[in-house]
């Protein structure tokens, strides 16, 4: 098991995303703005480990805290809205910290900060065995969705499947969302082939997608992201399923740039689209997708790739990190309680609140 | 004028188009062989820039014979199927050797070699300045197809248009196709900005098109290839235009990957999807587009990008360098002749016996 991020001793741990798949560098650190950075950076990135190094960068913020007792919320306050603004379309940056608040107001007028923190800090390590527990449950869910639809087809051969960016072990803490699937899917037989496409700008599909899948050694293909039209064109795709950044309470969902592109060709050739997520990612407050709030990156990560300069520095550049796609092209969202195909209002409702 | 090819005093020079936009690298060849690398490496490309280029190649190639009268059908032979092989499915590539195959024969017979290298020299010229004329016809029907089709929206707005690839000055000898109609459209002030693709794995809408862009000062955005579906879903693209290098009898096209998935999202967001290419382009003897042999290249141009490795040397990849587009996703095909919209078999033979 790759090992992603880890918490011990008052040092988060963390596998600098950027550099792999060709150098697996760890990076240690005791200061929170430094793992606040990380976050921003990508140099770790998935929505679940997101969410549970968000916990970490808050316990680190808290270990470095030398006011007094009455100084603290502020501190606190402040520690936490830095830790939000790392990401702003991620929810389970503000799952985490939400989790994380709950146990300051329940215990700061009560408990010393001594006491306080020990249980901010367990906090933090449940939100990230959670995660890697939902892993388990949502594969398990995504194996039996697949098992249902596919159960004609599978009588008779194996399935390809289509995948974007990257939602395994280096996103999840666990074996993954939409990578999970993939891996228990085929542990069970019931996968011929990965199509992982690259992921641009930042290429986590061909990079990270890749690295793991290559790890596990299941048998794999790499793409531009623009092939995977073409390429379900040819019949050669069965599903495609993907993480999230966020789903509304409709279903529209939040993921990675180019997602939409993929579940836009998908309905045209009549592929099922799957997302898989843990219910952290839904976001039940919000009506629909459009109120989603997306994230426009520098334009320096297309102009250059790998501290290579591809474009002059004076290319105009409009790079939105994620996009938006309808719960109407979505033909199952898979989390760690059920998978629920279509009618989300309803069903994605029953979820967040059972 | 960017000066992507030219032929003088027996010396072909090309830009060599991989280096750009960082650096301007003009290369001078008498080397048949090398003209053909050039074309093969993708220093030279687009389709209308192959064809001409193809032709100065085989003009390389008779200059550098040195054997006899006797010996040169079958070193001419040779010759054309070398080139020929450099890209398969440029067709018109075919079509510069096929012009310069009927001016050998037909005059072989009876010219000297020296009559019939002249002929043929000048056959080859007439190739290249025939690319430049077609770019000016194809931009005028394009620009009055437009016209017509958003009459309405420009009384009150201009137009923002997607375009992908490279086809302008660098691909096409002259202002070029798909990007020469977005020239004149905007110079006629119907465009408000452009958004270009980058169109990975080899960049040539962020490296060339946005180059072409910045050169002649019309407002652009860069976008990643997979963008595009999200930023239609916004409202943001009036229409697209796109170069071609293969059009069968049904109106089915063959060009740069991602192509399909542009016009597969231009179709679910009802925006039309415009194809320009000149009639060389169109090959009236293929009947559809499952018919054209589509070229998988090395699996190396997008593991490392400008010599930088960003995946493992053992990454598998499925590069496929073009898709198709049916002919029915595809609003109307512009060439030097006339624009037409839909009912390809009867509007695009009727193109080629014209």
């Amino acid at each position: 098991m790759i090992d992603a991020i880890s918490f011990k001793n008052g040092t988060f741990r963390y596998l600098d995303q950027r550099f792999l798949p060709l150098q697996e560098l760890h990076v240690e650190t005791r200061d929170h703005q430094e793992a606040i950075e990380a976050i921003k950076t990508l140099a770790v990135r998935g929505a679940p480990l997101i969410g549970a190094s968000a916990g970490y960068t808050v316990i680190l913020g808290i270990n470095g805290f030398t006011g007094t007792r009455e100084e603290f919320p502020a501190y606190f306050g402040k520690l936490v809205a830095d830790v939000e603004a790392s990401r702003p379309t991620a929810v389970n940056l503000f799952f985490a910290t939400r989790k994380l608040k709950a146990v300051y107001e329940a215990n700061f007028a009560s408990d010393s900060l001594e006491s306080l923190f020990a249980k901010m800090t367990e906090e933090a390590h449940k939100i990230y065995h959670d995660e890697v527990d939902n892993c388990d449950r949502i594969s398990r869910h995504g194996v039996e969705l697949i098992k249902r639809d596919f159960a004609d087809v599978l009588k008779t051969r194996k399935l390809t499947v289509l995948t974007h960016c990257n939602t395994g072990t280096l996103a999840c803490c666990g074996t993954g969302t939409a990578l999970g699937v993939i891996r228990l899917a085929w542990q069970e037989g019931l996968i011929e082939k990965v199509i992982t496409s690259e992921s641009r700008p930042l290429l986590q599909g061909l990079r990270l997608t890749a690295w793991e899948l290559e790890h596990d050694g299941i048998p794999f293909f790499s793409i531009s992201d623009s092939s995977s039209a073409f390429i379900m064109q040819q019949g050669k795709i069965d599903f495609a399923v993907v993480g999230a950044d966020r789903i509304t309470a409709n279903g529209d969902t939040a993921n990675k740039i180019g997602t939409y592109a993929h579940a836009v060709s998908a309905r045209h050739h009549g592929i099922p689209f799957y997302i898989a997520a843990p219910v952290s990612t839904i976001d039940i407050t919000m009506a629909e997708g459009s109120m989603i709030p997306i994230e426009e990156r520098n334009a320096d990560e297309l102009r250059t790739i790998f501290g290579t300069q591809v474009a002059t520095p004076t290319t105009p550049v409009l790079n939105y990190a994620f996009d938006v796609t309808p719960g109407t092209l979505i033909r199952g969202i898979i989390t760690e309680k059920e998978a629920v195909v279509g009618n989300y209002n309803e069903s994605l409702a029953r979820i967040c609140k059972g």
